[in-house]
């Protein structure tokens, strides 16, 4: 493998990333409360794209652990996980945040989103996506308690803390730093952070 | 409201049913072990759909109860389950079988399956859909453990147990009487059934 240097995802925005079959990206935690919503669509062909639920149907698990794959609404492997520092569960239940989402919450101006971050990386590559998919939410914490209610909680990693993925075809991993301040997802001070990421190139 | 006549969802099969804000269809599981997989489209603007990751997002709970509104990737009520005589629990988690989930079930012949049935029923309304979003699989019973392990289990209905959902938009609904007959998830036999619907218009 060939490391790349480290790339910046500032905070409150997304990033593409291009990866071919057996290429890796090493997402950091930097200041270690910071949730990444990831996305990852087949190069090709735009519309087999990372699929949370056909990945729960494949996994019956709630959250990848290291060494299970991803997989697309195709039902093939996309991404897998090979390495987390973190205490793991990243969240598969809920959807990217989106403008509507912050005036729910009582926000009178536009507020960023990770779901125009998304289409804003897209489009810097000139790929449309005629919807938002449900995304791999990294480093954020959902308990699931006993009767199926789900709580919103600070993330569970350290400064420092990261997870990689192993591209299985070649792909478009995009990443969003979560803007949202309004509740503490990303830390109990609100405060959403920049993140970083690194690319190992294979063979 | 006035009652419309029972109609059949042929085992295996599925049908589309055209609803306007305040309509109400109730879904009966006449056999008792049938799961049902269920989608909303809104009737003017079909790229808003029922979804499960926002409803999820809103009820904060992985299964709705009687009261709660499943919600459209647009965050707006699209049906609200008003009736439920099942012990409820109903899946949210898990996509909808397709051609592929039954090859790499080992079937070499072509089955049905609850992807091609919403494409099909969509179809005879001259509805494209570009992807199949996560269905409301009603009845199917995924229970949860402790460490988010997910299994598949026959479901807990009986015979006649009926959910009943209420349009909050003009909307199509879908239903796909689900033809797995490969894994006990429409009982320990393996053998769909047929199920049945009637609508319960308003006004």
């Amino acid at each position: 493998m060939s490391d790349e240097s480290l790339q910046l995802i500032p905070a409150r925005q997304g990033v593409a990333v291009e990866l071919n079959s057996g290429d890796v990206v090493r997402v950091l935690n930097t200041h270690g409360s910071q949730v990444i919503d990831a996305w990852a669509f087949n190069a090709a062909l735009p519309a087999e794209f990372m699929s949370m639920e056909h990945t729960r149907g494949v996994l019956y698990r709630l959250s990848p652990r290291v060494g299970d794959s991803l997989y697309s609404n195709r039902r093939r492997p996309i991404l897998t996980l090979v390495e987390d520092t973190s205490p793991g569960g990243h969240d598969t239940l809920i959807a990217a945040c989106d403008a509507k989402r912050y005036r729910l919450l009582g926000c009178d101006h536009h507020h960023d989103n990770c779901a125009e971050n998304l289409a804003r990386a897209l489009a810097g590559l000139g790929v449309p996506v005629p919807h938002t998919p449900a995304p791999l939410n990294l480093f954020m914490n959902i308990p699931v308690a006993a009767d199926g209610t789900l709580s919103s909680q600070p993330p569970l990693s350290k400064p420092g803390d990261h997870v990689a993925l192993r591209a299985e075809m070649a792909c478009i991993v995009v990443f969003s730093a979560c803007p949202q301040d309004m509740v503490p997802i990303n830390g109990v001070g609100c405060v959403p952070t920049e993140a970083h990421y690194r690319v190992l190139r294979a063979g």
